[in-house]
């Protein structure tokens, strides 16, 4: 899932290192999957989720259909059906297959999708060996960047459509993932002060960034303080056995009516472990609660109920941004994605690129919330300061934690 | 629906301007549904709207349960069922007869009800011809005022709820509504522009507002350009004539899923008038749209898909309360309300006040948006520039237009 | 809900009966309804439920429709929109106004129906004393025999309709009803043996009956015995207390899956007495259950689980036809229907009647079961040895109660 | 999906019979998925439908619970987990995992559950070699037996689950089937006269039946007709041509709801060919329809509206067995099961077996329609005269067909 798109990098770019980032982009993707059978790879667990397979397929016809269908001489697609079976969500492309129904496509399996992958990285490494005019060099890098972005975001999200399947198996298996997982050195909880005023958000250019990062621009500030380090496990408990899930007086309305529809009493993958504890799934399985962790798979309900039981807020994502600036502030990158209280929305001045893929640029600013930093699952080297990741104040299955503000 | 709260206005308050107050208000509801037949006021048209014959009372209740049990020395409810009768959503106060079932209820009858507003507004005069110590008598005006904004954000409600209840008879009657038509004057379209900068939005004190419009902070804004008046009919049936609805480019992704959904292809209570044309429900019955009129009963959706089209957006909150203290924008209150960008969410520094008043300051303040002004319902005097009316994105049955920014 | 229809009664009428037997239901409507408010008569408070006033319509409009436009020389319809707003479900007739709003009409109101019932009654009359061609005459009397039925099936629509309406009331007041409550004499219970063979069940001609009745034709009956009476609320009881409701082993499988889609633990008026009792809503107001009293207001799935765990089955519809016309068999009609086992069907050789009066017979004749007998809700003189009442499975609001069979 | 159980066989059975019918059963499932990946093996394509490695599995479950358990003498599971994973609805052997989440299951593999197979296997071979009393043989003959028709039942769903699977594929592939595919021999249309009078139906003993089809007892049939053959596609597709789908009249009323709700237009796997005919979803892929070939996939509604079209009606199962016993019918099996009107209901003086085996006698016996005859995708020899086969009104998915009666 592709919510993003980018601008092209300015100026051009020598084509090794882009052909060196493919190659490792690309390999990350199999190396992740590869202790996954067919059959993991093919079921879709909810709406939200997509199959292994699709993400897997989706990736490269990225490539073929916004690369090599421009810069190919002689183009011709690996297969003409793929164009509309695994297309997203862009309908300048054309059709597309029923996002509801991508857990049905049993064929093509693994093994031909592979074959795909295999043929998309064969055409770009020829690409890659082309003499280009500067100026296309220098649109091919900016597609080429924007493509392994978008290829490190489905990696994201394999980890956690995985996970979200793995956890309907009645003995739920490991689940893989890139990154080598958080240590938890039981950090002390510090309130670090900022003064704010007239600040700068937003990326300032020179490198890559989705367009939803620009333009940078001013905002002013309150003073306001963040917590040192995430809400932990042990904290998030004591809000449970406060009462936190039976008192409406700590939730937004439409959080309350959540719990109330869905019987939610505690976060995504816990579960009472039988003597008044709680059990986690995690990478290493179904195990105890660490106190010491950072709490994770939590709705923007949950983190705005739990921030209200603890005399706290949530932080805008302009207080967060200015924040990752200085010092003291732990656990901002590669822990868990941050919610902030800020609705997802176009920076002042915010224009969509041109062309299918900025087709739908500000198409998704609606009845989301951003959050920032990273998680466990996120790629090496794919996270910003700037980064706006988005989601619907009710998702739980991403790597989604609390820092407090106040 | 009360969905906002106060803070009690700051000093003692003169009982005999209250008193008069009170009656007005609480006469003005009854003008409001004299035409109504107890079978019209007793229906819930869908899950959003109440029966009038609750909003009559649920009103009263307020006043009982907020001042009269507080006030009265030896207070004895009405009836001690409509505590939970009509308590619309005080987890504070006790049980709610559940929402969904509020047209359910044919018995108390219209006819009880009105004995019931009677009896509330006897004692209620009784407490006006008492006298208080100071203390006690600011408070009193301040959950005096507080009752009396409550009740006339009801009577736009009754406007927009009968309204909607009619809309479903196979030939709509007339609906009552307090304010006068708005006067269609054919404006031409101009833009006014504004140079932004360091401003200060929110209330400053000094009178009656909700809490949610506090406290008066700083925000900085780029400079920008509003419509000197609201879209009009004419040009939003360009937009549909141009495609409007069937072109995803236009629609936000929420937005076109919720066309889809609901087979929407116009504003909410227009219809083809089988020439090629479109009619439309007004309080002059079904009629031929009015080119020069605005445009009303638009989701936040069709508000973006127009705004789009148009090469414009919709302004924030900030800029159109900025702009407001201005010269030059016509059609800013009385009209209809404008929908912003902005999600509704706590002002920086926001405090919730004590006690079951106040027990849900910004409990809505999720997935919804703020529109600013005030329409063709809202009682006269009750619109301000620092108002914030708030709704999610998919409603249409209040009078809810676009003023266009850039 | 007129779900049946008729064939004309074979030879001429004497108009003087059918005018004082038309006078006599119709008042009987009116008679029933006089406790009422307008609100009560405008709402519905299910789907399968329609509002007082739209019964009280409907009746008058099958009047106007299959009898006035036929015979009348000028027919002029009281009001043309009444065609589609009153019309329930004649395809043949044209449009229909939706079944799921009916309780958004709360125009025209009660008077003016009422208006419309003196009106059809006025121009009914005056064809009473119209003379007429003998072929003509016939039609007239069997029309009007058909109309008479029908509203005596509304009637008892009326009782159950308002029951269930008042029920959702936080005070349910008494419900009217046309017949006396039916005695409970504690009796005794006993098995009637019936030594079956080849019968013959269905209308035999020689007096009114619906289509479905007929025709008369012959059934094989295995040996079987029925009880002599009701299963009673203190029986029902012990079949809870036994845990009925908690052991699948009881139930039919959709039966089971009904009870915890709708967490269904009891009869559909029956409460939790706080002691361990059962409080039930009866025309006497919410009272505890009588032990010796017919248990009534049970679903096809209580029906079938009840005579699983007592060792017993549901009749056929045949078993109960043949049976009734035996002696020793005690509340057969006038308490509450009893289910059979018996799917709604067409007799062998079942052919339906022309026109749009006969244009849906056997329309609903799929998923439905056969309850035989009559209700304390029935109109006195309505009922049938071979009558063929119909619910879904899934029915409770209806007088429904449990005869065995062996 | 087994929905019925049996009555052990009377008297002992030879082993070796039973041990090389067991061996040519178990083979004949293997067959049917050799050309099937494991990605089609896993997914569930809709509630009614299983994935194909849950049935594999789901029948060597049934004969290691009911058999091995009871047989073995040290018995031990193949995996303790496999009792509730495979589990179909058995509440006597305990939990079950959820039905909706079967294609949830990625783990075990396909290879897995083909390990679990052979297992199985082997130690039924074991059993099949030794020595038992000869009462013990004969109640362990009983049980293979069931498990065997219990398998066969599963072979049939396997092919339409996996039709169904495919057809939601862009580019639906063909699908493996047992049975050869039914000749078309372009068969006239004769009415086959049959007198009626008392008859018997229902299974007479000696040799293997489910006991929903006990026991044999009288009915009386009027003389009837049924069609020598099945209805064609090229009839089928005159229906449509006449506006079958658009005319109310046609259908039952939960049918016309069922078709606005679905928007349903025709037979499960037709799609239109873009020159005003019909192209079908067959064994040979997506081909035009044959006109002469059976109808197939059509719910009880579909063939409901067709008669009455058709100016005939369905038979009665009743009268379906008993002319089955006569000549002159074709298609009667291996062609497509045959939509009766007759709900499935107990015979009289069924009676459910003891323990878990039985344990649901009857508990489908609601809400389905019972079909006649076989199909062809039923194994060879599976069919039989008694054979009552039901699905509710809707289903479509089976191999369903119409023949005419009146």
């Amino acid at each position: 899932m592709l919510r993003q798109t980018e601008r092209a990098p300015k100026g051009d770019a020598s084509q090794p290192v882009w052909r060196d980032k493919f190659a490792q982009v690309r390999a990350a993707s199999l190396r992740l999957v590869s202790a996954l059978s067919p059959e993991d790879c093919v079921v879709q667990s909810m709406p939200d989720a997509s199959p292994v397979k699709w993400h897997l397929a989706h990736t490269s016809w990225f490539f073929e259909t916004f690369i090599l269908e421009a810069f190919e001489p002689d183009f011709s697609p690996f297969d003409p059906s793929f164009r509309v079976l695994f297309n997203s969500y862009y309908n300048g492309i054309g059709d597309k297959y029923p996002r509801l129904q991508r857990g049905m496509v049993t064929r093509p399996g693994l093994d031909e999708v592979l074959a795909y992958r295999r043929d998309v990285d064969t055409r770009m490494a020829a690409l890659f060996a082309r003499e280009l005019p500067p100026a296309r060099g220098g649109e091919l890098a900016g597609l080429v960047a924007l493509g392994l972005q978008h290829e490190q975001q489905h990696q994201e999200l394999i980890v956690t459509d995985i996970k979200h399947l793995f956890s309907l198996n009645p003995a739920p298996p490991p689940y893989p993932s890139l990154g080598a997982p958080a240590k938890n050195d039981d950090l002390a909880q510090e309130w670090v002060e900022f003064s704010g005023g007239l600040v700068e958000i937003g990326h300032a250019g020179g490198g890559f960034c989705f367009d939803n990062e620009m333009p940078r621009h001013r905002q002013f500030l309150e003073p306001y303080a963040l917590s040192s380090r995430l809400v932990t496990n042990g904290e998030y408990a004591a809000f449970i056995d406060d009462g936190g899930y039976r008192n409406p007086a700590f939730w937004l309305s439409d959080g309350w009516a959540f719990l109330q529809a869905n019987a939610t009493l505690h976060p995504l993958y816990w579960a009472p472990d039988g003597s008044g504890g709680w059990c986690d799934y995690t990478a290493r399985g179904v195990i105890p609660i660490d106190p010491a962790a950072p709490c994770v798979h939590l709705s923007f309900y949950e983190a705005a109920a739990f921030a209200l039981w603890a005399g706290a807020r949530l932080p805008t994502e302009a207080e967060w941004e200015h924040a990752a600036l200085s010092d003291g502030l732990a656990q901002m990158f590669g822990t868990a994605w941050q919610w902030t209280s800020s609705s997802y929305a176009p920076y002042p001045g915010f224009a969509a690129a041109a062309g299918a893929v900025g087709e739908y640029n500000g198409k998704f600013m609606v009845n989301q919330y951003v959050l920032r930093g990273s998680s466990v699952a996120t790629p090496p080297g794919h996270a910003r300061i700037t980064y706006r990741n988005f989601f619907p104040a009710s998702a739980r299955w991403q790597f989604m934690g609390i820092r407090l503000a106040r």
